[in-house]
């Protein structure tokens, strides 16, 4: 069908299908081009689906103004960041979304474009979902599909005692460009606002993790929630030395400006967004820096040589 | 953990969890206790896994004051409805919910006890999910995985040319239904009321649908609209014989108390919340009653003799 002008309606629900969302299946025969009520995933032998789910509201998770493109990958980005964690290949994804009246045609248009780029550069596959109205805010769901190889994924609950905790690139940033993008810190290079705009799912570490991770998960609620995670989830505990935080350079920069140097760490491994990825192995692993060890219990923060208390919310949940 | 007191403030994120989730999880390893980021479905020999998304939001798809327990019951009916339709074995699901603050811990744990019940009764694991909070409605969203044979998912668009349409059950208690519920139809036996509040999903069907249907998709938008959509995605044509209608008791007395019968025949088979199955199969199936043909092109609806116009919203979607 041809595109929608301006002295036409906009196009009902199967015609937003058709124009929207069917190229987003890029052809996969397992999407049945979204014309039925479900998909149907094939067994892959020598593999588990690893599935994920996550949910984003408008003004709770992202900002009402964001552009539309970018929530959309930010979208897929936090659900590829938790299969990153797990040690999975990226496969496809079913999509809930809740539109607002006041979200026009040209901001769904907006929104499915940041849906092909990045299910391009992931190589997803769009396999079905559901597209309904709200009086209330957009709200998204995406329902994320991964391949580990059979009993191969890595678990948030089997940390061992006397692993190393070990953390990805670097942490901190996603904090600093929350700050960023709401002009409460400069940024001349406007690295950190990006570093928070658009997650980088670690992708790249999972054969490190298969290799050698006892158990894993990405840091999105902040290192010390996350890695808390970890070793609750593992009934065991958790030391953080954060003075081995793995910084960068504006970071380190914002941190020789802080006054009190153990507090502004603890802000740094407490603030969210990073999707980095913390694990606990009983070697260092490539990619890696080790930040403390896996105890028998409690959770001990050590900061500038002190312990420090890194609170209740840095225990549960950022 | 002991239950929240009144002089007690409300279980954090990770407690409600514990608390309301993981029961529902009926201790199935692949839910790995909702102690994770993911769930990992294990390879099943022989079997596709068939997964359907749907998203139900307060005010669009339920009334903001219907019961808590039945809205939650309603949103596992709605989907195990789909896994029906496609001859699917309930396997388990994923849930979203996006809660407004208005609703409390006692709204929460009366949710949490309609998704106990009907996953009892429906034998469903709960296998993961999110919790967010919304300043808008309450949002919700499942995504339902079910087993078929493999290769042996029943397909909406694969009717064939001459295959009989045929429907499960009567059709337009929903609709009828729905304004018994809100106080417009008399309704002395309240056996409307329930069809329309507790959709009964058509599992019982599914061997007779794999034995022996091209096509199926279940009634939710309207019988004219589902065998519309049918036969779209075959990309073919439909004739409908309304006089064929199978109506229950209630519904065939509404009927005659109608001035204009072929009107009102439209509007049971326009009226959505079945939750029958509408499928083209060569011969008539048991359970099933045949109410027309799959023809070449178009909709062709016919009632009292006559054909009748079921306009777009018949066609395309109630």
């Amino acid at each position: 069908m041809s595109g929608p002008r301006s002295d036409k309606p906009d196009p009902d629900e199967f015609e937003q299908i058709a124009a929207l969302y069917r190229p987003l299946t890029r052809g996969a025969p397992e999407a049945l081009s979204l014309l039925d009520d479900a998909a149907v995933i094939p067994q892959r032998p020598g593999f588990d689906l690893v599935i994920t789910k996550d949910a984003l509201v408008a003004g709770v998770h992202f900002l009402p103004d964001d552009p539309l493109g970018l929530v959309a990958r930010k979208l897929l980005r936090v659900n590829l960041s938790d299969l990153a964690a797990k040690g999975a290949e990226p496969y496809g994804y079913f999509l809930a979304t809740a539109w607002p009246e006041s979200h026009d045609w040209p901001a769904r248009q907006a929104f499915a474009e940041g849906l092909r780029v990045d299910g391009g550069a992931f190589d997803l596959i769009l396999l079905g979902g559901d597209t309904v109205s709200t009086p209330g805010p957009l709200t998204l769901s995406v329902t994320m599909l991964g391949w580990a190889p059979a009993g191969g994924m890595i678990r948030r609950g089997a940390a061992k005692l006397g692993d190393r905790v070990l953390v990805s690139g670097t942490i901190g940033d996603g904090g600093l460009g929350l700050r960023a993008a709401q002009g409460a810190l400069a940024d001349p290079t406007g690295e950190l606002a990006d570093r928070y705009r658009l997650p980088r799912p670690r992708l790249d570490l999972r054969e490190a993790l298969r290799a050698g991770a006892s158990a894993a998960a990405d840091v999105s609620d902040g290192l010390i929630a996350d890695a808390g995670h970890v070793a609750k989830a593992s009934d065991l505990g958790l030391r953080l030395d954060l003075d081995r935080l793995p910084l960068s350079e504006p970071a380190a920069a914002w941190l020789q400006a802080q006054p009190d140097r153990a507090k502004a760490l603890l802000w740094l491994a407490s603030a969210g967004d990073d999707y980095e990825i913390v694990c606990a192995a009983p070697q260092v692993l490539p990619g890696f820096t080790q930040v403390g060890e896996i105890t028998a219990s409690g959770l001990e923060v050590v900061a500038g040589g002190q312990p420090v208390d890194a609170g209740a919310g840095g225990w549960r949940h950022a």
